[in-house]
């Protein structure tokens, strides 16, 4: 349920709403600092549970960065038209997809033009924390 | 101008074509680094030059933590139909615009929706440097 604060006019957003939100888009963004400066990445994502899992080069920058580490997710949907929008951020320690089931289930939801299953690691951020809220932050 | 490197098929843009592209789109992230964790926070911005600028409420945490900070700018394209995208990263060092014909010239151009002009901090990140690639890295 959306908390609406009336100053100033901050609208936060529930867990279970920044989980649906996160359910109906596919492309979001993997924060992470490399080289001691933050740094995001638009991968193509699916909601599996409460983890985002997405796909990237094996071998490649993004691989190295996240791998282990306690990196932050985020999607947005704003529309400058219509003046309305919001943003997700979540922050959780990435690790990889190894389990061959769980593999086969992701491949089916996850493009393979983004990153060759064969050729890609699976990776998945558990969102241990996750805020929320209408962009911007004036209603 | 693109350029391809045939292994792995990684397409990076220059500066000039990453200034053409953030010059075409009016909402990024400001990915900042809090709690020392990153996190990305959208804005309404316009390309002044080859600063973005945007406004961000008066006292609140992004200004907070962009002021006289290194920070990332990120803007990226994605189109998971036509499998077409970009990304563009930029880092510089923010600070607040104060001049007021630099101010008034901004006004125009900035949404007074996001953030009202007399409520609002304008800030500046000079894209010190600039990188962008066509996404994801194996087009």
């Amino acid at each position: 349920m959306a908390t609406i604060h009336p100053e100033p006019r901050l609208v936060e957003l529930g867990r279970d709403e920044c989980l649906h939100l996160l359910a109906g888009e596919g492309v979001g963004r993997v924060v992470v600092t490399q080289g001691s400066l933050p740094a995001a990445h638009p991968v193509h994502y699916v909601l599996d549970g409460e983890e985002v899992v997405f796909r990237t080069p094996r071998g490649g920058t993004l691989a190295a960065a996240v791998m282990h580490a306690v990196v932050a997710f985020q999607v947005d949907h704003v529309d400058l038209d219509t003046r309305t929008g919001w943003t997700v951020n979540g922050i959780g320690e990435a690790y990889e997809v190894v389990e061959p089931g769980r593999l086969n289930a992701l491949q089916l939801a996850l493009s393979p033009w983004w990153a060759d299953g064969d050729t890609a690691h699976t990776i998945s951020i558990p969102l241990q924390i996750l805020h929320g809220r209408l962009t911007p932050s004036r209603a």
